[in-house]
């Protein structure tokens, strides 16, 4: 019942499928109290709601109406409704006088799209037995529901929490033990108290570490988050809907929502949005009206910056500058600020999920740019690539800088042994931030040649160069550094290189297509590829860049201008699956799809039966079957640990099959 | 014809008042084409509008409706219009048929509320022979336009156009020149082709330098800044104005304004803000419009993010966290990240005008937050401030850092020789960002007691809390520096101070009093005002925080419980006026303001006659006389520098008069 359509780190814009219709997320589901509507949801964008079946259940009168006509009818909402059940309640009182099974069957029973088993929200920093004790509860209760639902056949979808309060083993586990039941949606419980309390460091480690083992293939609900201040950063972590009673609780205490934070009504000068409430009134006129015509502007006021900012984090996932947004937004205030630098050391687990390339530039924010996985990956994968003798590292220039290289680089010191120099021998680099060591061979891939940052520079930049400089430094025997670097970045190093006037950076375009795919398909792909004697490299007469690879007139590869990544043709393909061992780049399907595959279709997640644990979204990769035969290439929609979660939907737009004679 | 209401920084939000009517500021002017108007600019929030003088007067036809029926009728627009000379179409196409002289007297003709004279809008990095003699022809046609208006007493309001290109020092020059015409607004031209190459760190260093030398009670028109991403770092340059042709012209070309940007239908999936448009309409809606009616939504969009913005940058100059907006906005470009890096280089133009008090608290958002003018002037107030023999440095911990102290402070090292523990000669300062060092005794004032900070550091922070202890080891014979500090900032110091259990922080009220009033009012001020036997402190029953300081039954101070500050009262002030030696914390007025002030009056700028330079917005100030006779003490509303430039309006808020036999 849900489904990806794009993604940016963790994040990802889906689509949910529900009785009542498909929505997008990221989405926020507006609270509706049964018995008092202030404004019309639907009006100002609301796409889902929420409300509360234990409400409903204990008023006679609701309940008799939701059960004759059904709970579209009673809140007068056509599209999906999610329905809590009681939780909260049970979380405020210690106490309710329902059991699970009943919640569940009354949450079916008055047609709830989306109905949640009767679980413990277990409040924040508790003692570890209490939070054990009520965790067991949960996960029956859970399971209990899960069974029930099937015994029964249940159309209502049915929600699965993840609780365990602030210990972070427990919320792993909970994930854990929730997925095997394959519950429909996983909402993430009891945050709350640390929204409340600004400490969204804590939030960022407990919502890691509930979505950690969750499956990709389920969405997943923040509960209680209805601040836009920290949707993008929830966003970036994996959730895909929040629930807000804020629009409406803030309104009535004359409060209105922001990115920027909560202003208080009293305090406003300047009504601080654009929406047609800001637009038309001031908030002197707001503070003249009766209070309650004021709640009903407030209260849209804040579902239409909320909407705006999930119309907003939709866009960035879709353009992939996602990060950009979350790194601006937790500008705002100090503890999103530590949040996301908190979030940073997340870096292994979002770069899991992170497509290979996005559709915009990668954007120097701050010194927490640094730490992205877009960064970490590049490191990870240059310290792997095969390195020569020599290495020379030039200063930055405009981008991408093989091209604006000057025909004289200048002057070098030398670091260790003193070589003749042999351009042979010698790789090349430029240091730059974010991303430390750029080969010049590979400065036009993404998002290596697609990054910008400030010419000011801050002391974790300039720490990080120096770091990345002297850890490449020893896997060289003579390094040879442009002076220039040695000035900005305060290098105690005096011997000049005699030969400095020697340096020559001299082009090769085979050697640049061999080191693109060594660096996209792994070392030895290069050669793989580009072997025999008769390479012929076509390039773009309009922007002089690579275009087309062939051997003789057969095409190996074609060369992407938005990221410069190679797209493989049937003879790359073919070679670099004779090179590259089993499993690398491979997507492996099981006998059934063998004949679909061979014919050129696409590859839906549920007929892949293992895959290269490091295939991200939008490789290119090789379709192969069970025995490692070839029967096509395409590129990979999804992530490699996506596409085990999934058993709906496309993983492998296939560019084309391979026929049992072709092999 | 300006007015200052609330400042930040440099930026302010003023009221410029114009033949038709006042309007705020900072403000936008959306450009009126006199013969197509796409959309009603008024109803999307527009108070001013500029059009183009020149196109007017050489088109017959408008031109001879503009003269009998006047602009306004024109153009369809009651409020203020400002126009410009065709210095545009100058520098488009080199030459044009109309002299200075003739557009001054037309512009007044058809009735323009502010119109400017013919100057010569010089290109970025031209050679510095033609911006001389381009500037020269400016300087000659500004004067020339003033001396005709003066001469014909137009009622007319004149823009001198500050031009210089990229020459800093001709900025500069060509403010201080127009400054002697005494013309009616300032604004700065030419940056637009620094603009549409994002090269926003010159864009930086010469508004700075443009705005120098002008006064500061003139309004400030950034000309053909127009983008909303830019808005908030040129207002907290000081520019006031801004003016937008963007808004039709992006609309035309199927383009959407943001503070994030620009964004390109074409791209878009999602409706990227709160407004009415973004809110009824889907980007597909949009594209299957007719291009008119395209045009006109999207003209729309632009102008209400524009107001939005501009409205958002108001109230943060009213709540004091202007710079915390600019610090947001910035992050939404390396470029524009890079020039407010720029900008932290004029902290000391900046902190000229930056109230002393604020009502937000100070936000860290990253290490520019390091180099605020805020932390400068601290530091620069505390390298002056008595110190003791020895210096005790602890950790942070919740603030105000006194009242969270515990009993036990912990282990500390010894840097310096190693003395007896003397409680008597030892300072005791907290170590923490942004503002380094925070002697405990004046914790609570602002904003050393009102702000936050992430708790995950950069490096530029550990550099920074590095050199300030290195600093300040220096004035000291013994430091001792707590465990803590040695282990967060991997400090080399070996030696336990062997006392280190008998180390505590005594709590002592009248020593916090004095600390605080020599912080405030300069050192000595503290024995000044609390000399006596039966100096009483009243402190509040609910808060514990001092309110009130009695010698006897004689107030002194109050403390006010915001950011602790002293109020004085009368005995206060006199005992100030006594000890603090001319012209320490004195605005001193015109022998004819005597009689007014003593009377409790308050003091307009035209009859101060000098000031303590150090005089900020919000400071308690003494006001006397020329011969320095004590007439009545109060809060300045405006920083010194600002006194001196304003001919108009309130300065001093008195809080008492002095009457001669009360001296």
């Amino acid at each position: 019942m849900f489904e990806i359509k794009a993604k940016d780190n963790r994040a990802r814009v889906g689509v949910l499928k529900t009785n009542h219709g498909n929505i997008k997320t990221p989405n926020l589901m507006p609270v509706i109290h049964p018995k008092k509507q202030v404004i019309d949801v639907k009006e100002c964008g609301a796409d889902i709601v929420i409300t509360n079946a234990y409400l409903i259940y204990k008023d006679p009168e609701l309940k008799q109406k939701a059960i004759d006509k059904g709970l579209h009818n009673l809140i007068n909402f056509n599209g999906p409704i999610m329905t809590d059940s009681g939780s909260f309640q049970l979380s405020v009182y210690g106490d309710i006088d329902i059991t699970n099974k009943e919640i569940i069957e009354f949450q079916n029973l008055i047609k709830t799209d989306i109905g949640t088993s009767l679980d413990i929200p277990t409040a924040p920093f508790v003692n570890r037995e209490k939070a054990e004790k009520d965790l067991k509860i949960t996960l029956n209760r859970a399971k209990e529901a899960v069974d029930y639902k099937r015994s029964t056949n249940m159309g209502m979808a049915l929600n699965s929490v993840v609780q365990g309060s602030t210990f972070l083993d427990l919320r792993r586990k909970c994930g854990a033990e929730l997925t095997k039941l394959n519950a429909d949606l996983y909402p993430i419980g009891a945050v709350v108290p640390l929204m409340e309390s600004y400490n969204y460091a804590d939030l960022v480690d407990i919502v890691m570490n509930s979505v950690a083992y969750l499956p990709d293939n389920k969405s997943r609900h923040l509960m209680g988050a209805g601040h836009p201040m920290v949707f993008s950063l929830c966003v970036a972590m994996g959730c895909d809907l929040f629930d807000s009673a804020a629009y409406v609780l803030y309104a009535e205490d004359d409060r209105l929502l922001s990115t920027r934070g909560t202003f208080k009504l009293e305090n406003l000068k300047e009504m601080p949005c654009s929406c047609e409430v800001c637009s038309n009134y001031t908030p002197d006129e707001l503070r003249e009206m009766s209070k309650k015509e004021r709640t009903k502007l407030i209260a849209k006021h804040n579902l239409y910056v909320s909407f705006a900012e999930l119309r907003l984090i939709r866009q960035a996932i879709y353009d992939g500058n996602l990060m950009e947004l979350v790194e601006e937004r937790c500008r705002v205030h100090p503890q999103l600020l530590n949040a996301y630098r908190q979030l940073t050391n997340y870096y292994e687990d979002l770069e899991k999920y992170d497509p290979r390339s996005k559709k915009s530039a990668f954007f120097y924010t701050g010194p927490e740019s640094l730490l992205r996985s877009e960064v970490k990956r590049h490191l990870k994968k240059l310290r792997k690539m095969p390195k020569k003798r020599d290495l020379v590292i030039l200063p930055p220039s405009r981008k991408p800088y093989s091209k604006y290289l000057s025909g004289k680089l200048g002057e070098f010191y030398v670091y260790g042994s003193e070589n003749e120099i042999d351009l042979d021998k010698t790789d090349f680099m430029v240091l730059d931030i974010p991303f430390g060591l750029i080969p010049l061979e590979i400065d036009e891939i993404y998002p290596l040649g697609q990054n910008e940052s400030p010419k000011n520079r801050d002391a974790d930049s300039l720490e990080f160069l120096k770091d990345i400089l002297f850890e490449f430094i020893k896997y060289y025997d003579q390094v040879l550094i442009h002076s220039k670097i040695i000035k900005d970045l305060n290098i105690d190093l005096y011997d000049k290189h005699p030969q400095s006037n020697e340096i020559r950076y001299l082009k090769n375009d085979l050697k640049k297509i061999k080191a693109i795919a060594d660096y996209q398909f792994g070392i030895g792909s290069g050669s793989a590829l580009f072997s025999g004697d008769d390479i012929n490299i076509e390039k773009s007469k309009k922007t002089g860049k690579i275009r087309h690879v062939f051997d003789g007139k057969v095409p190996i590869v074609n060369m992407r201008a938005s990221d410069s990544y190679l797209i493989l043709s049937k003879e790359g393909a073919k070679r670099l699956h004779a090179h590259m061992e089993y499993p690398k780049n491979r997507i492996v399907v099981n006998e059934d799809s063998v004949p679909f595959v061979r014919d050129g279709k696409s590859v839906f997640s549920k007929f892949v039966v293992d895959t290269d644990e490091n295939i991200r979204t939008n490789d290119e990769v090789l379709i192969v079957s069970e025995d490692d035969k070839l029967l096509g290439f395409g590129k990979s929609l999804l992530s490699a640990h996506e596409i085990h979660d999934f058993n709906t939907g496309q993983a492998i737009k296939t560019r084309k099959g391979i026929k049992k004679e072709e092999e």
